[in-house]
């Protein structure tokens, strides 16, 4: 099995860094080669930890190096685009951590730069890979649910009020992901509504409200709050056949699958206009799925490598990372514009994959 | 005690009528006189099971009795205006089950005529004589929650599609009243924001999200759902000293205070422009008062009572009834425009109490 | 279907009775001919809200007409015995509130001469013909379940200290009747252990718990308390298969079946003595069926008619009633005794079907 | 603060010890000197993570050293008497990971030492040391629940059934070494009651109650279970004033206080031997006390700290853990009797403090 082993470096010791060191280090599939970061110190205790891996405080010297195949970019956001884009010109598969980028063009670059290349590009939606959502995505795709109708999803607790950017990126982040990563085709609104409250004068939204119809006549909305004393998060996915929540709060249910709903039909009456609707209602059983117990960041590592092995993209893509960030961007200037819906937020780039 | 005693007539002897007939009849301040429907034996029902209430087949000749001070309405919406006015124009004070009547033109009309001629117009939001939303209302009048900052209401169900109304016409009536009751002042938007979604393709709203900010800088939101499998009503009022989670399907606790939140204050640093802000934390205890056993609609006919009596605006008065109105046709108009809010829903006219 | 029709008299008009005399009056399967009780004017009014109901203030007058063919009997438990014993006499079928008599002695007579008359004795075991009871009795006969392991009931809550009864009297009963309908077989326990506290001094327990050790290996445990400030109704009943939990006070979820568990298998070692153990643990699915929404009342009623014309026993027939009853005998005694148990309370009669 | 510092050893690195050696590592008041095991390369992981503690491999030469106050005993419960024996003998302070000894007899040898030698003896029962288990400590001692009249314990999940203990000695410690922590004066029954299923025919109980009658007229009662497919760990003390549970499990909610209950009063009625009883009901507030995030090992190794410095008794004392053994070997003889209580399980030593 050793000529599978592939390489990984990570950039960046701070918060995140460490955990993805550890992710690699006890992957499988993974040998962890280097800890890059200015800060020598720093990257020597990420790296001591795992045994062998070198200790770099150049990205350039790192990057030279022909014995790594991927970089695993855990900087601050600001910095995401410039090292990624120094990877991928070096032949690097890359993943970064959320947000890919400060900007969507920014995004756009990175992906087309990693397309141009046949390089992988993914973007760390840790959520996605905890068992409870890639169960979400399954149950999904294999038509359990239906057609999607409406997804509701509450992100909301005591929260620190971030000095630098409002509840929106804060928070919805991780609903978007979410939300991207479970439809079919990804999350791509025919608009965007942002709505906010800043009732303690802090010059940013603290509490928030989301709204993003569908192509296909569902409709998303998102509510995050830092000022909520009790904590939820819950998403709710209705479907014409069953409806599922996820309550992440309740370990012991965490998935509920619900037989009921209402079955609407519009009948066209005897060969005229007039139509009859008959609405009829399902009450049937619940079902929670077992989930099994897996950390996150293990199954993500270990998604870059089948990615990179088989030629092809990651669940959470470069473009999954572009669509979230397109919403974003989409939010604020709802929010900016006051009363505006912003439309088309995914101009995302059309590249055979 | 016999000279205090008022009586009533109820109009309309559906659905509604007899729970407003049994409660006037087991009211210490009411004596119900009265019964009025076209259908005499659907009236002789109601009246019968209360003993000697008489039963009343014509408006005209209801009102022209000398001895029923109060008319209580309880017929379908598009009939409150009419009704209303002639009892007003009778002399009868007059209280009305919600909606208060099919627009807020008409509205109008009925506060001020109850205004020309001094007499009491009282709307039925029933929801808001309950023991926990009485209390809530207590909570914040002597300051419990400091100044409200947001007010986050859920009311979702497996509801049955209505052929008439859509589901912001058919719930928000129950949380906006709710709203208007507590709120110090009513409930004044600066602007409505409504969003829905109709994925069934049914022709009307089955989800829906209304944004409302107002001028304290406070927002509040309602989501309601007919599309949901789970039951959901939860009102989240957060305040600057404390904030309140009402849950009407916990009766174990259906209020809780939460001594949590966050302090942020902005101080104007060294006589300059910089201002620095500090953050803090409270994660203090949880308090969930007890609440009395006792039915809503009999605190509603008490306090009708004691606004006849004390010559006073009942504590739910039409004006009440008419800025819940305003807010839902601001939702229809903006759900209809698609995007734009509607400004100043509150028309209300300014007429001394 | 009128020949089919078959004809109920109700004796006892206080309490209980009305429920009864709705629930004949209501079915498909009952006339309810006529209410019984020394006070003439609650019998009156009971039979005046179901029609032609006739009212009766003797026994024996009752007892003595030839157009009933059943007897209904919701006076004080003291004078069960004496009027079932009566009403079987005249030939009439019958069914006794709970607790079918005051003494398991009593009880013993009472189903003995059913028996002798080929007539049907069933107990209101009413809480057994609720949705959720009946659907845990179905899943234990199909072996859904598996072997049952062991049954822990709780049923706390602030309750009135009664004058002339334990809480083991006034609260198992339930726990104990809905034990009995779900076994296959019934409730037989090899033992009886009852545990007390009256810490507030009134003289009996107010605080109980109940075990009772199965011949299969099985334990049964029953909780009861009248001073606990939180309410539990629920019911764990572990299988070899799966388990199931009853929260009656969780209408959202009131069954769920789980799919875990300990596997345990005893294996002979090497054609030894020495035996080795394999354990290992089931982690599946959670499954919540949907329940119908049926009165229990109305089935209970059913039931008796089935019986009556099927000449069969019904699911909660004397025996059942008795079993009950001795199991609550024992609890007493071995109460009383400090620290015995009592061996087989169930000293019912072996009498063919 | 140099001189306040005290210094201490862990003898047994294995699944406990490291985490005593964090703790002592990082407290103000302690400095970890050295980690005692006989698998040198174990010891030396653990005292290598916290810097310069020494190594020892031999107990003798540790207990030797003049520069060690206090030895923490993480090793297999049967080797605690003979280590804490010597350590005492060698004028050490000790703690030791519960239970104390393998037998009551053993760790009243063990009190009656340190007793003799005015040398410091602790259990270490962990979750007295939790905020919330000390939160409930202090309400107690201050009266807020007024008399306790009743404990209610239940602790149960699927868990490994275990080769060698069953599932009292397993679990119930747990809840034990908490009633005995928050009862002023300790856990002192007047008698044990034990019933246990083995329904999987594993050689040992897998389901057990407790039942343990106190000299005051109050009822403990513990519920342990390793089948149970749902977690639950829930302790209600119902006092004269309020009751209080602790729900472990709800992060969110975790004590909550109860101003309800039933008030009982016997009445001596006029002069004579006839009493009457007035029995009522409160039905008040809810309260949810804020508790610390404090980490309940770090609070445990100062209080043994503070123990030694103001030559006391710990909160959890050697008498508490001889306490708590002695209830479980009257719970082992309870069931192997069948029946039979085991009087005055607390022959615990009368010494002074």
């Amino acid at each position: 099995m050793d000529e599978k082993i592939l390489r990984a470096a990570v950039v960046g010791a701070g918060y995140w860094g460490p955990n993805l060191a550890r992710n690699f280090a006890a992957s499988d599939h993974w040998e962890l080669a280097a800890v890059c970061d200015l800060d020598a110190d720093r990257a020597a205790r990420v790296a001591g930890a795992h045994g062998g891996a070198d200790v770099e405080t150049s990205l350039a010297a790192l990057l030279a190096r022909d014995d790594i195949s991927a970089v695993a970019i855990a900087t601050p956001a600001g910095t995401h685009h410039s090292i990624a884009m120094a990877a991928l010109r070096a032949g690097k598969h890359v993943v970064v951590e959320k947000p890919i980028a400060d900007s969507a063009s920014a995004a756009d670059e990175m992906v087309a730069e990693a397309h141009a290349r046949g390089l992988v590009l993914m973007t760390d939606h840790t959520f996605c890979y905890t068992p409870a959502v890639r169960k979400i995505r399954d149950l999904i795709a294999v038509g359990e649910l239906g057609d999607i109708l409406y997804i509701d999803s509450v992100r909301i607790n005591l929260g620190l009020v971030q000095p630098d950017v409002d509840v929106f990126w804060d928070l919805a982040p991780h609903d978007l992901s979410i939300v991207d990563f479970v439809l079919p085709g990804g999350l791509r609104p025919v608009s965007v509504a942002a709505h906010g409250g800043d009732p303690l004068g802090t010059g940013r939204a603290c509490v928030g409200y989301l709204f993003l119809p569908l192509a296909s006549g569902a409709v998303v909305n998102v509510h995050v709050n830092w000022l909520s004393p009790t904590k939820i998060r819950r998403i709710t996915i209705g479907g014409s056949r069953r409806t599922l929540v996820w309550d992440d709060l309740n370990p012991q249910q965490r998935l509920s699958v619900y037989d009921r709903g209402v079955n609407y039909e519009q009948i066209a009456a005897d060969g005229e206009e007039r139509r009859a609707a008959t609405v009829s209602y399902r009450l049937g059983d619940t079902w929670s799925p077992a989930l099994p117990e897996q950390e996150a960041l293990g199954l993500m590592v270990a998604e870059l490598a089948d990615a990179i092995t088989q030629a092809r993209a990651p669940l959470t893509d470069g473009r999954a990372g572009r669509r979230v960030l397109g919403v974003l961007e989409a939010a604020s200037a709802s929010l900016a514009s006051g009363t505006a819906f912003i439309p088309d937020p995914h101009r995302e780039l059309e590249l055979s994959a």
